[in-house]
């Protein structure tokens, strides 16, 4: 029989899939779902069970929280990218994993087929179909919902035919959810002059006193929360814990999709706003002004790279490469504010700021030059325009 | 007698020079301050009266909030210029304004000295000796206060033996007024780890009622307010006056100074904040993606440049014509919610949304390209990275 | 009768598209040819002779020489565009204009069909295709070559079958000429390792005694040639014909096809390089060092998307006002050696020149500052790396 | 005694500070010239000989050819740098190297101070200085050439009433010679419209017959030439010594000081040119485009602050580290040509060259995607320009 792994997700789509691949297509089907920080324990017991039920021949579930991040968020954070300087990659990161994941998972199991859910309208395909056809040539890509441009009726109406009867209704918003934030698509998202309501976010203000929290990086890396240590994926987890409850890190991204289009999407981010800007902060005491300038640049393509799906090209590797090189003295404390709806960052401690009071603080009576030392400096600076002006008459 | 221009503020260190450079010095004093938006007229009466009582021969105050606009702030707002992805640029822009303004007034009554406040620890010195020397090097600049690195308590004590003896009480915090913020020195900013206290910033809390905003741009230029329209210099003080009683616009920037080592500032600019990303937003719906790679890149490298005190090169007018150029279809309403302490952009409407559906929604069935084109699509943008996998064998 | 508007060349590709098109598919085929420097009117005249011997109905000439200059090779000399620092993009450039002519005469006689020569396998496809379908969607793509994969020999084969019988001798190596150089495919060109022989070029050495030319730029613009006054494209023209008897301005252009595979193509194009070159010298005396860096990247961003066939992204058009805008003061003489198979650079004059001794020759003793000017410069200078030394204690 | 470091070259200003530090400021003058590929060991001798002759206590030669290689001219080869497109930086870059050999000589033998020849008008000084106050604040640094604006005929004067009467004929061009190429300043690089004659350069033209040589890279290092394996900078001397019998490349490069003027300087240099055209060429073949893309932006931004005497800045470590990263595929043999003044690059080949035939040749009946699939492609890739277009109306 021909073996086959879809990237199966639970919903009506994957589910679909799983039954018209396995029954009428006559496919063994192999169900994988990659947690990449959205699902608990107990929602991936339920996808197991509709899986089962639904023709799977076997059901997998991959733990791919730790390899997200080590493949994907950390660089996310040393570059501080954030799409269009407002959205943390939060879903298009995950699907790069996700695909990774699930084509070393058809070529571990032997499977000549990958099916997957997406439509053709979306950038989920191109990242999908990419990193496959990249990796595995070989594999032939199955994809029901965009081949048959299929309705959620006929999808629903399909199962019911079948035997399968569970209660699709309809969400009014449509939700992802992983380590790096949640997406939240919807009727407001399909046109361009309206906000999402409070209702359609997932977390909803709980807290409204005022609260700090300490973020400690190493290097780079989130290494301590309030002082307490812990890996970087527990602490992403304890600040989304704490900052979800003043419904903080809302707002919606409008960019460009892969094929062309505009697209805008709601996200529920509060980690890893935070963590970024935190991160960000540190950053502007540690690092010298051309450090910034040039991660700027790389941060910004890097982000714009993954989020086209462009993980696998080989300058992906070089950026990361060059971001975690210069991490070396982005260590140190941050001082963060939580109120509803936002946070503030109050300011930060590292052995390596370089506002340091060596030569005199700002703006004081300086030690380390002399009136003559700046008035030289500032002449000099203005030879080149002196010389342009003088040459050119005028400005 | 020898004629010179001071720039002349009204504050200690420009009085001790008023005082110091016609009674000691004996130049014919000529007090100048160039408004760029922090003085009303009462201000400019009183630093009037003080200019004279100090030893000025004549005071002038020149208003030039709308060159400020037209030669500065506006390709700000074109170019989307946050410094460090965090501040307007509030006092740095000005600056440049003012030391234009100061020349071309020493020029045309032909004086043969400039006098200024600065001190030799800061970016001011760099912004405005570099605009003098570059615009009329043949004029000698003056700075009492850089070279004497006078401390606050021997001004005072000069001025009084001088028989000036105005209440020189120190403010708590600095602070910097003009049309593109305000910004807020003190205690807290001469180190690293500490916010500014609420009653620091100039604007207190004092709506706590929600209300929205309807932003008008036109070519980029903020045509109106709530749909009333007035000039972009009377609807930036607009939203300005609506948005400071929320207490938005707060925040402190850390930066590199020109002179290398790194500053500190607090600043509260809620007009230029609000305007600046919800001209952003607007151009993220009208422009193409790289429209908006290249404006980045533009625009970052222009806050750079001006920031530096770079403002006559002449690169800066070319990108000042660049991000014109852009702009021609950045035209729309962009609507905003005011709430305490922050803002939120619902969304925008513009006939240049490049949101259309002229092919399908996006995530909806589309109509502009068929699922084989999609397929086709993604399997030649894989090309280079099969290609590159099946030379060098592995990722 | 379906109207048909056909790109045709004279060659075999699109003398089959001529026949196959009007005799088997019952298209009305109108010839249309745009000639952006590479036919003479001879040859014109044959490629009309033979367009109706093949069954087309209407035969067009389109002169766009002027207008390839004006749309394009204008922005190629001020951005002095090399692709991979190598190649003038002689081919990829014209094509983006003959396809704009194209669709726009498609529009005129009311065609809704537009065919062309294309293989599947190349760049030229994607820069015809992108261009008709934005600017007319509504027109239908015909490619016989490209949907048949049809071999050299089917084609012949058919042409002799339907009575033409041309002798389609096939030359050993692929010419395309046009104002802005001239492409050589081949053989050698397959493979990574040869050169092409010097015979497979279309000029051969003529004159080995050295001589000597004198650009004149005005604003960017090649305004003369040896101090005689001609157009742009005249002047292009002059310097081709007396470099190409030097043998200048062969080299191969190895690159990334827009369709991700690599590609190798020679050229010869004496003008275009000796033009550029000649160009940015001039650039280097006379813009300042921040205009020359944001012309580089502005210049080979332009240059990319135009190989791309992005030519109508609106950001093309915001880079050319950039890039006008910088060449107000690119005006002077550039003095060229020419010598068999190359040229040098002898120097330029321009009363732009920045290179003025108004504050003293680079080197010799300065009139302009002082030696404690340049000592406070480079303290302060150092101040970023002292500190950064300071606090991090080792480099 | 006060112990002073001075960098000896040999030359009139070094032998003036020589003899005027040691016996008419009582310094104890130690004399130290820092080899980077200038100096045969008979030189050195020499050059020894005046040193302790004029007054030196001490002399010593540091080989830094090994270094100046490791620190420098490795990443200029990985990053393609040529300054303006022309200049391969040859004695910018080695004054970085000289500058650290000496500072950390007078931190060993613990002077206090170090003194250099430079004059206050040109690059050099910011260059020394830079390195000298950043790794060394408390070294004094002393100039006498710069602080007296000291003429020839005054220092040979000089030298001369102190009993040295060496014949300080003026060579008609100043030459600086080292591992990475030769500079040759004189009457003619003084203005802007001549190019210097033939004799001005160090190599005469000696052999007129074209020859081949082989280069092969490792991971972007040159590893030997002709299929002879030895160290790069060995292979870099061999590329030069035969290269240069063919007066191979001299050039004159424009370019703007860190001071602010435009400076014009002559240059031969052989194999730096050809080097890193056969490198560049080599990794057209093996890197992906935005690996080309990437790497283009910062070589050149690497060499615009190596240039400026920014070498000490940490982002210059994270872009050597980005750099090394690209390098790992670009391994593989250049063809190159040499003829009188030129050579040409014939191929390459590479076990990485992604010019594969995997999926069929450039230009051919391919046979990894099928018409359909290239048709998609092109649709798709046409969305936003057609989604502009019908927004926007016109183009």
């Amino acid at each position: 029989m021909k073996k086959l792994v879809l990237a199966y997700s639970g919903g009506l789509d994957t589910s679909y899939c799983a039954k018209y691949l396995s029954k009428d297509k006559g496919f063994e089907v192999h169900a994988v779902s990659v947690n990449t920080g959205g699902f608990s324990s107990e929602e991936i017991k339920e996808i197991e069970r509709k899986a089962l039920e639904l023709g799977a021949t076997s059901y997998t579930s991959i733990d791919a929280v730790q390899t997200f991040y080590e493949k994907v968020v950390k660089y996310l954070i040393f570059g501080n990218v954030l799409k269009n300087n407002t959205y943390p990659l939060s879903v298009s990161a995950e699907r790069i994993v996700q695909a990774i994941e699930i084509v070393n998972y058809a070529k571990k199991v032997g499977a000549k087929y990958i099916a997957h859910g997406s439509t053709g309208a979306g950038n989920d395909q191109v990242r999908f179909d990419m990193i496959f056809q990249i990796i595995a040539p070989e594999i032939e890509i199955i994809t029901p919902i965009r081949d048959h441009k299929l309705a959620r009726e006929a999808e629903i109406a399909y199962l019911k035919e079948n035997g399968v009867d569970y209660p699709w209704e309809k969400a009014k918003y449509s939700i992802n959810r992983g380590l790096w934030g949640t997406s939240v698509g919807g009727e407001e998202t399909l046109t361009s002059d309206k906000a999402l309501p409070d209702s359609a976010y997932p977390s909803q203000l709980q807290e409204k006193n005022p609260s700090d929290i300490t973020l400690t990086f190493e290097k780079g890396e989130l290494v301590a929360v309030n002082g307490e240590k812990d890996t970087p994926v527990k602490n992403i987890e304890k600040v989304e814990a704490i900052a979800s409850k003043y419904a903080i890190g809302r707002d919606i991204h409008v960019g460009d999709t892969i094929i062309g289009t505009k697209g805008r999407v709601g996200f529920e981010a509060p980690a890893s706003l935070i963590i970024i800007k935190a991160h960000h902060l540190l950053e502007k005491h540690t690092l010298t002004k051309w450090q910034q300038y040039q991660k700027e640049q790389q941060g910004n393509f890097y982000g714009m790279l993954l989020h086209e799906g462009n993980y696998l090209d080989a300058v992906m590797r070089n950026i990361e490469t060059f971001l975690t090189d210069t991490q070396k003295t982005v260590s140190g404390d941050v001082f963060v504010g939580l109120y509803p709806f936002q946070f503030r960052l109050h300011g930060i401690s590292s052995k390596h700021d370089l506002m340091t009071d060596a030569f005199g603080k700002y703006g004081e009576v300086n030690k380390g030059w002399s009136a003559d030392d700046a008035k030289g400096f500032i002449k000099i600076l203005s030879n080149s325009g002196r010389i342009y002006n003088h040459v050119n008459g005028n400005i």
